[in-house]
Parts: structure tokens; sequence; C-alpha cells
């Protein structure tokens, strides 16, 4: 089977890829090719795999591509949250058109593709007239506060659309903020959720910009790619009749994150953090989701990490053994 | 003040036109000009008042026109629910793609117009993983099931996200269906909603295409004016905190309809009507809610029509004195 990863040089989209490489097929059939779009080239142990084809470019660059007849499409490729509150347009044409110009090009191979769009828990947002539920779930009417929320549910409700017309065959996966990430912060104002574990493991000193108190639901690499193939594979019986689903995350406090790393790096690790808050992080934060439940996704079988030690404890074991995670990552560990 | 109405030269749009020039302000501010855009030029007797320019041709050429400084907008043009379901792109490019066109000329403009977006009761629909209340309410999660309510929904999200930005003040009164309309039958699948009532009247035979226990939410089309009217006028904080309402509709079966005209006009006139049942547009229609609730509305002082009697007797003596309605439209009463 052709297989296509928009987003497939990024950090979970590269994973995803190596995952199903190593899978060899998807759905019990083997994986033949698998095409990466991204806007730089993915990194170089998956270029050396000869069922990989890298495609560098815009997305709406790409209408060619993706009207090339794939069997299936993971669609990862975005503009983050903080990118999309400073730039509107930027939002609009990444998130919102490349979104548009995928499922166009899709539906002109007409042989209606499976596709797995990788959606976020940012479409929840509190609204005066809308209260947020201390949990979102799978039908909490959704409320997204940034531009980026709005464009993952805007394109939740394309997709759905070219999906009850039968052009493709589409499912909308709300990824949790993915937590450990390994490299350096990025533009998302999530990007902190990763830097306060990463940096201090590798010896730096890092600011968190929101209050211990803050909670929020999170997932490892590892969970979030599981939950991206299980979604993929499931039947469209087994969505529960709905398409957009939440996946597994675990609510958990930025306090009792710091305390997961004393306990597994000891308290001079922890004391690489200090607060400090910043009031734009801050404010965004604000306006996500402080926990989720995942009832479809539970029904598929995924299941959130077991506790937020065991997400440091896969950060750590990924460092030593997996691409792409630098060489120096662990240097604060004594 | 200067108004835009999107368009206006359609039966709702040119009521509202005449509805707001007859008052002559909106908000305290009187209207010096009511701009009218349109795929066709408006009514004869609104090409008339000096205050109305007309503007014909697709949203989509308009940009300039939309970025020349409006102070209030109504957006009501949109092609109908079941042309957008026999034309995929049509539907995408007249109420999706001209939506966005408008919020970007609106944005261009930078004086951030209060608009007043016509969505609709199209939002909601049965969805095997969200079951849909017997009467769909303001926070009810929308399931569109068809194109139509898939991009009225999408756009009351986009104007939201407008709206947070500070780019336009904008909110969405979703529309129940209009019923008695004049004229000719359109190709929207809630046509027949007015024509079993319309024909009849008119001395004509009519066919009614689904069942006489289908129920749904209808307003009159001057209710359905003055809800356009007082949402546009509400202030941010009366809105309730959420930007997209449904206007009240007066939830009745088609049994009931023809009760009513029965009650109204005698049952030579109902006799008219015969049922035979059209498999495309009972499809649609079962997709749609059987009631509807209007919570945020019935704050800001609206109400459903009083009856269906009460709707029938709107159109008859709207017939005696409006423009738009054909000389011939009560042949029918004895």
């Amino acid at each position: 089977m052709r297989l296509l990863i928009t987003g497939g040089a990024g950090f979970v989209g590269a994973r995803l890829a190596r995952t199903l490489l190593k899978k060899g097929e998807l759905n019990g059939q083997a994986i033949t090719e698998l095409a990466i779009a991204d806007l730089f080239p993915p990194p170089a142990d998956l270029l050396k795999d000869p069922r990989v084809r890298a495609h560098t470019g815009t997305m709406l660059a790409q209408t060619e591509l993706f009207a090339s007849g794939f069997d299936g499409v993971f669609h990862l490729a975005s503009a983050v949250s903080g990118e999309c509150e400073l730039d509107f347009d930027l939002g609009l044409r990444s998130n919102l058109d490349s979104t548009r110009a995928l499922l166009e090009g899709l539906r002109r191979a007409g042989n209606a593709p499976r596709l797995v769009f990788a959606s976020s828990v940012a479409v929840f947002g509190p609204d005066a007239g809308n209260p947020m539920p201390e949990r979102v779930a799978d039908l909490t009417l959704p409320s997204p506060q940034t531009s980026y929320g709005t464009h993952k549910l805007m394109s939740e409700y394309l997709i759905a659309d070219f999906t009850r017309k039968g052009f493709i065959d589409g499912r909308s996966a709300r990824l949790m903020t993915v937590t450990v990430r390994p490299g350096k912060p990025n533009g998302a104002a999530s990007s902190f959720f990763s830097g306060i574990i990463r940096e201090p493991l590798a010896g730096v000193e890092t600011v968190c910009p929101v209050d211990a108190t803050v909670s929020h639901p999170v997932s490892s690499p590892g969970n979030t790619v599981r939950g991206l193939i299980t979604v993929f594979e499931a039947s469209r019986e087994a969505m529960g009749g709905r398409l957009a689903l939440n996946l597994p995350g675990l609510t958990v406090r930025v306090g009792d994150m710091l305390q997961a790393l004393e306990d597994v790096a000891g308290p001079a690790v922890r004391q690489r953090v200090r607060f400090e808050r910043d009031e734009r992080v801050a404010g965004i934060v604000a306006g996500w989701a402080s926990g989720a439940t995942a009832e479809r996704a539970h029904a598929l079988g995924l299941r959130p990490n077991a506790s937020f030690k065991a997400i440091i404890e896969e950060y750590i074991a990924d460092c030593q053994q997996l691409p792409g995670y630098p060489a120096d990552a662990l240097r604060g560990l004594s």
C-alpha cells in the first residue's frame, strides 16, 4: 500500500514513519511506499529506507502528489498554536487551506483513501456561554479560543463532510499535548510542557511560564503514535459512529510533573526549573482543557500513559535508543 | 451608518432591507447607505430608495466592496441545501469561500464592523455517535449531515475567531426554516415547507415529499427578520458570552401545518396537497432537527410565532400588502 504522512519530517511524524516502517504493514497490507511531505526533508534514517519518498515544500504546492492515488494518509502537517496566534494569515494558510488542498487532491484521486487527521485538544476552550467541564470528553461542545484550535475544528468538520460524500474515509484523532519532545523549544505555547522535563535532564536551566497548579492532559510520543495507528486501523463501525475522538491523555498538574521528575532524576535536576510567569503563554494555556476523557479511544483499546513518571522513563529510554534524540540529552542525569 | 446585506436581493434579504429602510436606523444610528450584494439586482422598490446601492455579482468578486468600510453587515448570501448536495464545489465556493472573502475584506477595512451571519438549524443532525435531542438547543453539539450545514458551522467558528481577534464584531444567528415563502419552489430541500401552504392558497395542486408525522422548527419571514435585527442590536454581553445562537422556531408537524391550512382556508384548499414521498428530499429532511429551543434568543426578547395558524395568517396579510408577493398568490381562497 502507498501511504502518505504530511508533516512526516516533524517529531511526531518521523516517529510515526519509523514505527510504520518497522511494522511493515497497516491493516494487514504491506507498506510498499511511504511518502513524507513536509517543509523540510525527513531525518537521514528515514531517507535511507527504500520505501520512503520525500516531498519537500508547502502543502499548497503538493496537490499533484495528493491526487496521485494513496491508500492511506496521516495528516499531521500544521503550524503550531503560538505561531498562529502571532500570524493569523499563516494559520489560515497552513492549517485550513492546506487541509482543504489535501482533501481536494485525495478526492480527485477517486479511491476514497483512509485518512487520519491529527486534530487537537485545543478545539476545546472556556467560553462564558459554554463552561468547559473539568475533563473534556468526545462529545463536549468545542469552543476553541485560538486560531489553531479553530482551524483544527473546522478541518474536523470538513473531513467529516468529505467522508459523508464518500470522497475519503476520514477520521480525526484529537492529540493531547505530546510530552516529552526532544530537541529545542518550538513556537507552540505548549512547548514548556516538554521543556520543563527535557532541559533539566540535559543539564540546562529552564523557566516554567505557568503556575504549578495548571493541569493538562498529556501523552507520551510513543503512546500518541500508537493512538494514531489504532485510529487508522479501526473500522468505521468501531469508531462508534462519529469521526472525531479524543486520544487518551494523562491528566496531570505541572507541580506533579516536577515531582515525578524529582522522583526519577533527583532534586538537583528538578532545581533547574524556576517559575517565571509569561502572560502570553499563560493566557493561551488558560484557554485549554485542564483534563480529558477518551471514551471512544478507550473502546478501541487505547489507554493513557500509566503515570507521568512512566512518561519520563519512556523519554529517558528513548534518548538511549532512538534516532532524533541528541547525544547530550541526558547530560544532566548524575 | 453604512450597512451591507449580502444576499440582499433574495427573499429574506430583501425583506430585511425593506424593514431596515423603513426603520431608518439601527442601534440608534441613521442608515445613510444600504449596500445590497447579490447575484442578481434587488427588487425595483428597493432600487428606488436613494440609500440603496446595488452590487451585482458573485461574493468572490466583491472583495473591494467588502473592504470599503461598512459599519454593519448582515451576511445572508448562500447557496441552498439541495444545491450544495448536488454540487459539492458550488457549496464550498458559495458558502465557505464567500464567507471567508467577506471576512477578509471586512478585516482589511480595519474598523471591526458588527456582523450578523445567517447560520442555520441545519448545523444539527443525527449521528450514530451523538444522538440528536428531540429539540436542539444553543449548546447542542452540532453534527451536520449536509455540506450546507457543514459550511454554515465552519463559518460560525471562523466568525468567532475573527471576532476574538478583534477584526469584526460578529455573531451567528441560526435561522429556523422560513415559511411561508412567496414565489416559486427553490432548490432548498426545505422548499416544500412553504410549497404545501403557498401552492394550495394560489389554487395550485402540490406534492408533499415527506410524511405527515415529520416535525420541524419553523419561523415566519417577519419573525425571522425581527430575529436578525435583534441579534444585530444586542450588546456582546447580552449575547450571553457565546456568538452563535438559535433563533426561535415553532416546532410543528407537517400534518398540523395542513390542519392549520384547513382551519384558515377550508378543506378544499387543503385537498390540493397530496403526499408523494421523494426519497432524496425525505433523506435530507430526516437529517434535520425535529424541534428546537432558543434560550439565548429568548433572553434577547425573541419568541417563536404563536401558532402555525398565525404563520399562515401572516402570509395572507403579507400577500395583500407587501411588495414581492404575486398578484395571484391567494387565487385559491374562495
